[in-house]
């Protein structure tokens, strides 16, 4: 049985297995391209399969393989989720940490632009072991999540066991209000974590495009950064972040925005201390489908008039023009301490995206995206020419398949 | 077709391909937790997918992939399976090695206590490329295997081609008999191996919890050490092992056991010969159902009264009880020698694992365990405390989905 | 529903998914044995999972997974293609380059010798990501295909993002012809590639009988070696490939040729120009059906005569002997320059591949093939032993499943 994805069922429908892939690649030109960091080329950031199903209705499971930009699969999803009601659920193994809407709420392949927002691409807490509670609670007003995670920050193996708390909400206030029909698809919520690294854990660099939990020569090929940790510098210590969100759907219009905050404390070998630096980000999101499409979530996508002649069917699919601003701010005492190089970098960024995505059909998608960052200070371009920016531009195509 | 694992069949029936997955994840808390090797925390011990299935009755297929504590994917078996009859058959390709009833007989989702005993834990012969003959005949009464293998050790790569000769019998002497109907599922048997490795191969530490071929951070951190070997020691030389076993099945009791002995060749950096390493283990395992289930040999367990409130079936489903004793020695001259250290490390340790298994239906299945291992002379427990230890207590949750 | 693979679709066959698995394990015995590169043992040389299948009749697409001989598991194929007709499509994503006839023409399960010919299976550009248009025009006569490609080289990661142009072409004129009609499946074509390497990328060595995208111990196992690149050579500046090949199936003969040259930038450190290495080589191949099969190109056989016992057929399968002579030439300057050792390793080398392949039913198929290499000067054989040696003997049983 086709359901956006191949689904086999036993008669009974007690045992159900869903079958999805998802296939991305990206043509990406940087203007100007002689940079060190962030190179003009085609990249695959995203293969994933997933496997997901339930035995008996009380138990769902999840399994799903990733390969991103470094070339090898990972598990991305790995659980079974004690499902007595959809209000009240347990999930146990790996999975996505409820903080951040634009984590928690969205999956990759429903983005409006490419990637995330500077905040979440950069402090995401993204998949991890953990057992968490969770549901969708008061007719789909909440949702709420609340769980402990291995605190898992970069690589493949499961190799940081610090336990981490974190927690959900969202609010639909209106929804299914006879009063305000328009304000239905309203979100509010807040979200937070709370955690210790107990073991020395080395950065990512802060990038502009790239989601990647390895920093491997591909991942530096394939985005801008526009900050690098000094070699040696790592994370240790207390790490907290919060959030708070805004979302509203209506009809054809997506309109997000969401506000982090945190804190997290890094050291570098002669350091005596652990200093905290603050980070705080802010994005929001405006995008509006011109083929007539309606939406009250980021979800599958289903033209109006599909692209399919064989079929005599000449509509040219959906389109839906989108802006994104967002930044990312972090501590000057990254450059005091010296964990990182304030000559070089920068910890300051805001970025508009603006771009144009089509869906020929509902599973067939093309992101359309000019990405222009602008940093506090200037920063390094090409280390040989030692030439330095305050900004940079992006061209970006990404195809992708999802079923 | 649903049947333990989804199926896709030809109409003749000629052709199928069975689907199916195996997933578990692991909290497991360290008493005390202060430890270098075993953390508390969650880990992702295996993923699987196997995909099986036949083209025309004379020829079977494997293809599985494993993800363990590493985090990247790596086959499992994938070989083809001449099947003329039940009683000969030959498999070519990555399969499993017909070393020890706790490999060869039990996969890894139907076992009694989470892991394996101490022996077959770290002297397993695991998966293999190899050519084996093997079968099951007289009615059942007589399991056999033969086979040349190639002698991988450790890691993922198809790095060690040093070929083995491993044999394998079972025998259920009175399987059928009128005159004995409680000894029907009565096993007894041995199995052996003989093999040289010619190129040097960094061994493995001791472990009490962990099945990996990698020796990587997650590794360590997922389980405790009792024995590691000195930097630059390597295996090099003979290698042979040998088993002999007895196991029962009666309505709800499983009662196992094996003896393990062997010897094997390790060198190191100035060190003019390879002594002979003597190696013996020994363990025993009994469980009994609670809840009226029957077994005949460990496969899929169906719960009598399964937990589907959703169909008001209240049943708790089935528990199982389990005690297993297991011992590791390994020869003093490894102190001797200087290929351990015997101020840090012990050759000798014993083990309980004591706990329940709780299986809600057929597919999902928990294990709660403590794990308490002696052994046999202090342990290294926090090098930079410098503390010791002659035992280790691991409580241990692993909630598994097989289907 | 099964056809060469299964394949699952929706009702209006709108939407696809065929999925197929190719699983293949190697006995090798090389004669003399105690070689530094090339040692007799078992090897599972590639392992695949394909899934393919169509969104609207529009798309295509492909997601494929390979684990070859270093054990992890990479992406094959994972592209989106835009199919307005067959004689224009649009394939963006990871794809197999169209360079030579050898590689785009053939895919790995149909082979004739069990590996490619020593230009190909050392020169070629394998997969990349890459945009490209393509298709089969003219009722067949001519296959097409024009694209850019990153340029990728070596290991997993998408690390190399350095367009490459790549153009093929095949002629069937005689397709369908009254006239001819013994000539109809009579190839004759030409293609070629232009690049640019702008990243120093570390050659592998010239091998014998295996595929591999990276220089890992298994890959210095499975295959012997005739030339290994002095450490610090790299691969930098231009790169530029042609082919023109011929090719002729006839009833139960397969014959297949093309001769391949370029030229290529190589430098190492202390170098301070990058010379030019001239590369050219040739192959023929001769295969017949004993069996009275009959085919118009490499793909599916299906025997005339499977082994069925279970079916009362007890016909042998299909027998296909066959003979493969290749050679590859690389400019004596790599020796000169200080690229290669001369002493070690030689620049020419000619190959025979003869062998069998047995196609029990139209799913299994082993090859036995004796491969006899010959250099044009003695090569390192033994590092330990100080022995070289003018030629190479492996005898080569390989067992495969595709379905």
């Amino acid at each position: 049985r086709f359901a956006d994805g191949f689904q086999l069922a036993s008669e009974d429908e007690e045992f159900d297995l869903r079958f999805h892939v998802l296939n991305q690649t990206d043509a990406e030109v940087f203007a100007p391209n002689n940079r060190t960091f962030g190179k003009s080329g085609l990249y695959i950031p995203r293969v994933r399969l997933y496997l997901e199903g339930r035995l008996t209705k009380l138990w769902d499971y999840e399994v799903s393989l990733q390969r991103s930009l470094e070339g090898s699969w990972d598990l991305l999803d790995g659980n079974v989720n004690f499902h007595p009601s959809d209000a009240f659920q347990v999930k146990f193994g790996r999975q996505l940490v409820p903080y951040s809407y634009d984590w928690f709420d969205h999956l990759e392949q429903y983005f409006i632009a490419p990637e995330r927002a500077l905040f979440p691409l950069n402090f995401g807490l993204s998949r991890q072991a953990g057992l968490m509670g969770w549901g969708h609670a008061r007719e789909g007003k909440l949702d709420w999540a609340l769980g402990v995670f291995n605190g898992h920050l970069t690589g493949l193996a499961d190799n940081n066991p610090n336990l981490e708390g974190v927690g959900y909400l969202n609010f639909r206030p209106f929804l299914g209000s006879e009063q305000f029909p328009a304000l239905h698809h309203l979100n509010v919520g807040a979200s937070g974590s709370i955690g210790e690294i107990t073991r020395n854990d080395t950065p990512l660099p802060m990038r502009t495009s790239v989601q990647s939990s390895d920093n491997d020569e591909a991942a530096e090929d394939a985005s801008a950064v526009f900050l690098a940790f000094n070699k040696g510098t790592v994370y240790q210590g207390a790490r907290r972040f919060a959030a708070v969100h805004l979302a509203y759907y209506y009809h054809g219009l997506s309109f997000e925005s969401e506000w982090n905050i945190g804190r997290f404390q890094m050291t570098r070998p002669g350091l005596g201390n652990k200093p905290e630096i603050p980070v705080g980000g802010f994005h929001t999101t405006l995008s509006y489908f011109l083929t007539g499409e309606q939406i009250e979530r980021r979800t599958v996508v289903q033209p109006l008039r599909p692209f399919q002649p064989f079929h005599g069917e000449w509509g040219l699919g959906a389109f839906e023009p989108f802006i994104r601003y967002s930044q990312l701010n972090l501590g000057e005492n990254l450059f005091t301490e010296g964990l990182a190089e304030g000559r070089l970098w920068s910890n300051d960024a805001g970025m508009i995206d603006l771009g144009m995505n089509w869906y020929p059909n509902r599973w067939v998608k093309f992101y359309l995206t000019w990405q222009h960052a602008m940093f506090g200070s200037p920063v390094l371009v090409n280390e040989a020419k030692n030439t330095f920016s305050r900004d940079m531009n992006l061209f970006w195509v990404r195809g992708q398949v999802y079923f």
